[in-house]
């Protein structure tokens, strides 16, 4: 079985009626499953998390995305969060038996078919980008719905699919291969800031660090400590394991403990099977002997 | 979502038909997923994994067992096992969501349901023992088939369900919780049996080691190395990175190092689960918050 993950961010945060409408374009579809969907008012944006094979995904994240397009006018569109699209933005990423070039190939099936079928621009980012001014979203969404009229004129700007010209309701929208993104926060025990930011800088990409760790410090106020905040955006290339021991060594130099660590919202089981991998220093072991993944795999199989 | 796994042992290893025959009644069951059966001619014996949610796991055992007794007269059976029924024992086994004595009480009923409807004598084992000599498996079955019909004379065999006297064909059965079995290897940078020797007695319940595991050294003649080989018996309480560290500490002590380990067969997540939860000293961690896991609940809810 093949699984691919997809968070398609809709420019709509209050009215009910139209987010269950988007909702429920994936709802009619077999094979995929939302996991979780949430609105911010203030934002006026909704952000949908969807599970399924291939094929029907990419199914179920056109119709939402036709579906969202009849029902959201960005001429009308206020919030806080910067938006360009009325769907704004649809990454995806590769959770079980895809690679990311299956998965890049997808993103540019998909994002033909909303250029063609929709008459939306699209634009391929991340590791899907056509070019290296692509990869990064906020990049793209310079200038937001109101100023791509004029953006997208601009040669480097034209869109990867579709018209040269924006959806006068629906704006335009950014589709893109990406890695599952793994919220990890390390809590130490000192209530020294001056250490959270010093290991947060000695693990980040930004300042010589991993390749694919944000990081910040911050004060855990109630608790008296504080914690090295993270997104590990690439937890094969760069895995839990590493920037973990890499923490507590760093600790260490400052007489610091390591007193706990949390993983904020989903992790894939094979970010967590590396884990025990490497501890454990298993020889062959890999994710499809995990009881419940096997019970998946037959539940899908069946269907 | 609840799941139960059993692994129903049945004195059949040699016609398909009848294997076939078997299996296919839980086949015909919603929400039971067959994982893996496999048959031993020498033996005459056939090992089928299930997993399903409680109710329709019970219904699909209690058919198995109704058909085996149709299928299998053990008067006619020979084979190298011991086995004293036709359906020869039934370990249920709490994978997700359920306690130990929501295990033992489903036990009981299925005890109860076969005793009363197939009028085949049931002897609870394991954590559903009704008395410490019926815990072990081996006390119970000792006398096979053919000494039963004396054996369940006896005041203290006297069955926990069904008749007090033995099936004519499908003769007794032992059902009861138990549970999942993990077996983990260890591979040792040595070619000295004595140093794994040595270690799996360190760690082995039976010699003064942690209470649920079973070890022994032996030689990988290829690889010129050592391996304790182990079932842990209860993952749970006794964990799989604790008796890793111990090991690792013992061969320390001997110059040698850990070069390998390796878990046969399946895995259930929570066991994973607890080896991440050790090492990254994680806060609040459980399995609901796997990517895959979460899929499987959404599945299982949708039907």
């Amino acid at each position: 079985m093949k699984l691919v993950e997809s968070v398609p961010n809709f420019s709509e945060g209050r009215r009910k009626e139209v987010i269950e409408g988007i909702v429920n374009e994936a709802r009619k579809i077999r094979r995929v499953w939302i996991l979780d969907y949430s609105s911010d008012p203030d934002h006026n944006r909704s952000v949908v998390t969807l599970v399924g094979e291939p094929e029907p995904l990419l199914e179920a994240l056109f119709k939402m995305t036709k579906k969202a397009a009849e029902l959201i006018d960005l001429r009308k569109h206020t919030g806080e969060h910067p938006r360009m699209g009325a769907t704004d933005v649809i990454p995806l990423v590769p959770i079980m038996n895809v690679t990311k070039d299956e998965c890049i190939s997808l993103s540019r099936i998909l994002g033909e078919r909303i250029g063609n079928e929709l008459n939306i621009p699209v634009y391929l980012y991340e590791q899907s980008a056509t070019s290296p001014t692509r990869e990064n979203l906020s990049n793209i969404r310079k200038g937001e719905f109101e100023g791509f009229s004029e953006k997208i004129k601009m040669k480097e700007w034209k869109p990867d699919f579709g018209p040269d010209k924006v959806h006068p309701s629906a704006g335009v929208v950014a589709v893109g291969c990406r890695e599952f993104l793994i919220a990890f926060n390390v809590n130490l025990g000192t209530d020294n800031i001056e250490v959270a930011k010093k290991i947060a800088k000695a693990v980040r990409h930004i300042s010589g660090g991993f390749r694919y760790v944000k990081a910040l410090g911050f004060k855990l106020e109630e608790r008296k400590i504080v914690q090295v905040s993270m997104n590990l955006t690439n937890f094969k290339k760069t895995p839990i394991h590493r920037v973990f021991e890499v923490i507590k060594l760093e600790a260490e130099r400052y007489g610091v403990p390591i007193v706990g660590s949390e993983i904020v919202g989903l992790i894939p089981l094979n970010a967590l099977s590396s884990v025990a991998d490497f501890y454990l220093r298993l020889e062959k072991f890999d994710s499809s002997t995990v009881l419940e993944n096997k019970i998946l795999q037959k539940i899908v199989e069946e269907e």
